[in-house]
């Protein structure tokens, strides 16, 4: 599985660039968001202080905000972080984790939804949820698939601007009018915890270095599909699974990444 | 080391549940025991907003209560995860992290122990902390080994009618009648952190899926253990220990897990 | 590359001791910390109440400051810390993270500079601006070479009393006369989240066993940089090298430490 040249080129800028990519995420995956963004070759922040918010978002090449572990004081962090990024134009992008789980966060992030994100990313019970039918999600896992939720992720988008990607064994992006279909990655992707947080903070990257949103979303899910479909060929389980996805990260310029370097060792076992 | 076959049977129900687990625990470890139950095969949840609590733990199959990192907020939010799960019936265990160290800690392991645990897990000197013992516990690592509270164990769980399982070298589970020692694991298991609480919560998810609790009990220390061992096999040190422990975990339902197809390979070096 | 006969004697110290660390901390790295201090022989702490800070501070052997993640809640904590420290004598060490990227942050950095720290870590932009000379941190990253911020160093140890520690390409430590240069170390480890925050706290563990302090931070910036430059030889990519580093942390004592042992097999691949 190799890269397409346009999101290599697209890879490229983002590392001759190494957006600044602030996250208001859960502690639950900040590290391995982190760790995903630093292997992608982004620059993440994670800065929470109501005091320090506002001039970071200003600054910052794009804004992730993630539903996952909500507090009032989240809450609060990430409202007052949407409001600096519309004054500074700075994109963002939206990852309505439980919706359709939970009623109190379902309404959040149909509000957040209004504030004009640059993209969304959810899975289909989060999707369907925000177009407003109800979804099946039982916290952060979905129970349905992504290819149920087209028409809703397209009606997301017309409403609110936004690209919306819906994803699962296929990922698909919408502006509302044209619609993309990505293959990749791996369904031993679902048993390592805040790989779809991970996947919009690389969103969130790509959409800080590239203008056209429905290609640079299309371009950071490329990356999260390439780099989970090497890595299961190199993992034997999840634990070695999120170790390898970041290597296939950092290695996404190699064709055929990591993964087939060791096919050569394999091959060659003399070497 | 091979998987009793009584609790395979449980391995399989669980995976077939896939019990909704919902963990109050220390951001330090959240994300590997969010990643420890995926790989079992459960699905965590963290969700902290006293807002979401009620409603989420009457929906959950067992809750998991861990002492690491208190604030008052968090005690708040313990205490009303706890309430929640004795109005809705939601089987819970008490992880009582640090008690026997921090006075105020013991206080509040004790406090919680009042309010009708399924099951309690903990090292020697946090169960002897809990009977009113002193213990000589700093932070977390105990100064004793588990055997010197086995009757500590069996007292708390004659008067909490928890089931009371002290972990070390060797594991004890009790409900103050019958005491089940179990074997397993590895000593490079201490050095990494987390091991404890991911233990706490796995014990939770087997306890939402079977009704016996000493059972329940047994059956995710078991899983702990084989785990552990299988993964001590693969390991060169703590960092690809915590990494081969949740590869182990999903494969526990193969005859020697991952670590025997790793002998095999040694064995036949050219295939 | 081989641990120095001096450092591997405080090495053996801290191992028998087994200082307890406490760390304030962001929850983006704080298990990547807590593993890191596990892995060296260290006992990890992450006590955030106030309530149980200043018990807790003052029979611990040293602190940890780390400004990241920083909140009005977060900057009460390590006041409280800090406080607790002078009274018991316990000693601390400062890592300004992000100073001069955050004016807030760099104000409250040099406010805990005049608190008597044992030592203080950070990279080029962060020392420059606790010198007060603008840096040019963008968040956590340096835009600039640590042999760039050495004057800085010395004036800032000149001024505090502290141990100062700027890490790059090549680590400098001064306590304001004399002045080492330590090599070791790879640039991989920059794209691994809290590998910077990880060292602080690995040398907070050297100040709480050795009372020399240039000593101690030499010693323990010498265990970062020979972990991680080992680590580099068998990492893939940053996910790997995190696990890696973790795994010649606990092997520093072993010549070559498991590195060597891989080469090793490689050299002899019937064996």
């Amino acid at each position: 599985m190799q890269l397409a040249r346009e999101y290599l080129t697209l890879l490229t800028s983002l590392r001759l660039k190494a957006p600044l990519v602030h996250n208001l995420t859960s502690a639950v995956v900040a590290n391995f968001t982190a760790n995903a963004l630093l292997a992608l070759g982004a620059a993440p922040a994670m800065v929470e202080s109501p005091d320090e918010i506002p001039g970071f978002v200003s600054v910052a090449h794009a804004l992730s905000v993630n539903l996952g572990s909500m507090t009032p004081v989240r809450n609060a962090a990430i409202a007052l972080a949407v409001q600096a990024a519309q004054i500074s134009g700075t994109p963002w992008v939206l990852d309505p984790v439980g919706a359709g789980g939970i009623p109190a966060r379902t309404a959040f992030a149909r509000h957040l939804l209004s504030q004009k994100p640059a993209a969304v990313r959810g899975n289909a019970s989060e999707i369907l949820a925000l177009a407003g039918q109800s979804g099946f999600g039982r916290g952060v896992d979905s129970g349905r698939g992504s290819e149920q939720a087209i028409a809703a992720a397209q009606a997301v988008a017309r409403q609110s601007g936004a690209v919306v990607a819906v994803t699962g064994v296929v990922d698909y992006v919408t502006d509302g009018v044209a619609t993309l279909a990505l293959e990749g990655g791996n369904a031993m992707m679902t048993q390592v915890t805040g790989m779809g947080c991970a996947a919009s903070a690389i969103v969130a990257a790509c959409v800080g270095v590239e203008t056209d949103r429905l290609r640079a979303v299309a371009a950071g899910l490329s990356f999260v599909g390439i780099a989970g479909a090497r890595a299961a060929k190199r993992a034997v389980g999840p634990g070695s699974l999120a170790v390898a996805y970041l290597d296939e990260l950092a290695a996404l310029n190699r064709p055929g990444g990591i993964a087939d370097v060791d096919e050569l060792r394999n091959a060659f076992p003399d070497r």
